[in-house]
């Protein structure tokens, strides 16, 4: 199954991706359910399945703005490091635990929004990844069961103003602009999506392939990561966790690459999505 | 005027001190104000201090039970490194610029709550800190004008688990765990408060003096932290921006102290308030 968030005739919504076009489950679920996360929260992405079994579409994408997967995200935890090519490009040692930071819901956009160059850096930057989004939270969950509280995936480009990112250690600053963190289109779930290490990850910018990898190179897998975060915070419904970039960055690159104004940039998952992102520079 | 959230009769509240206790301003600065945040955001402080002027108390801090000062603040900025006290004494070079981590808002406890060892670390440690809540919110602040982004301070324990915080370079983990960040017990209007810098700082474990500071110690002092964190991030009404803390932590004291049940810590601001914390430990 496939589900969006949007906004539609003014109003926040989300629906399923059927033949065609897509089915509206807001309020449709249970009372007051209008957002995804709310049906995650409630548990009703089984029944969100049924219910848009067999029915038709009632409108396409055209008489929809998309939203970010979970706009309303309650916590977003990123993962730096987590390919072997990636981490080698940056020169950061080994690390026996997965590298964590985060980055605030409101730097999030939609699928086809542009992602925006701020006008204090010329230093825009690309990242590729794989969103997965919890469904079940949880704390202390053990590796054995992590894969059973996984909503679903997304595509993400974690886009980063790399010399802010690097006015210190700690990554907060490059990570937090507004309109960086593109989340999209859809999010799909795990039976659908099947083995997720059997997915191939490309970003490509201009057309042009920049980050190609499979999700099998992950340093800390999935299941690790959703183990190591719910060590240290309570995992809720809705919460998303980025798995990491592959190598390929523009800042790594021999001359560095940066994305500016005009250029368009694409996290291509077959099986998840294609996130399309034109770039656009703060006024 | 001081300020302070809190459940009484089981439901969320806000209310002024005055002699002899507190007056409730909850629902009565506006209709639907019943929360501090909420009040901060309707610009509601100043008819806040008209309404409480002159009132009687009309419970007292017994018929209630504190919450964090802004239990449910939007974005919690962390500035690391930002005595030279404690820079020198983690060893840290020199840094142009705040180092800023994230702290979620479910980590946060009220005064008097008690602190939680997690059953995964014997290293939780204490930090000092003074708080700073934000009034009106805003992006690219001028140093010149963020004072006036003010709505208040409070003190903070930006409590860390230091074997988790050095897992790898980003500080996230140690962080965020669950009941480590000890927010209270008020909040403090800039009229009160007058000059910042001249504020001292003391945190205290059962008694003993391990911080010392004066606020005018700050590196970076707080216009331009919040001038900075502005720039990658639009503030809100309710964001709370925590200064950094002394020298004098307990890992980098030979032997290292750590907290453990039963020990109490103080954060002590005259002027600003004494937070006061037990420890404990997860079961």
């Amino acid at each position: 199954m496939q589900l969006v968030s949007y906004t539609r005739l003014g109003r926040t919504g989300f629906g399923a991706r059927v033949e065609g076009g897509i089915v509206d489950l807001t309020g449709r679920l249970a009372a007051g359910v209008i957002t995804l996360k709310q049906a995650i929260e409630a548990g009703l992405l089984d029944t969100a399945r049924t219910f848009a079994a067999g029915r038709r579409a009632e409108f396409t994408e055209a008489d929809i703005a998309l939203l970010p997967v979970i706009p309303d995200a309650g916590k977003i935890l990123c993962v730096g490091l987590n390919y072997e090519t990636h981490r080698a490009e940056t020169k950061r040692p080994d690390a026996k635990y997965p590298t964590i930071f985060t980055r605030f819901p409101d730097t999030q956009i939609a699928h086809r929004q542009p992602i925006l160059k701020p006008r204090v850096s010329e230093h825009l930057d690309y990242e590729a990844e794989l969103a997965v989004v919890i469904g079940r939270g949880g704390r202390y969950i053990s590796e054995a069961n992590a894969m059973e509280h996984v909503a679903g995936y997304a595509c993400y480009n974690d886009a980063t103003i790399r010399d802010w990112q690097r006015h210190t250690f700690q990554f907060t600053p490059g990570k937090n602009f507004p309109s960086t963190g593109a989340f999209g289109p859809q999010l799909v779930t795990p039976e659908e999506v099947g083995d997720y290490t059997k997915l191939k990850i490309t970003g490509r910018l201009n057309g042009q392939v920049m980050q190609d990898a499979t999700l099998a190179d992950l340093i800390f897998p999935i299941a690790t990561l959703i183990s190591y975060c719910s060590s240290f915070t309570p995992l809720q419904p809705g919460d998303v966790i980025l798995t990491g970039t592959p190598g390929g960055v523009g800042d790594r690159r021999e001359p560095p690459v940066f994305m500016k104004r005009g250029d368009v940039f694409e996290v291509d998952i077959p099986g998840v999505g294609l996130l399309v992102t034109p770039i656009d520079a703060e006024p």
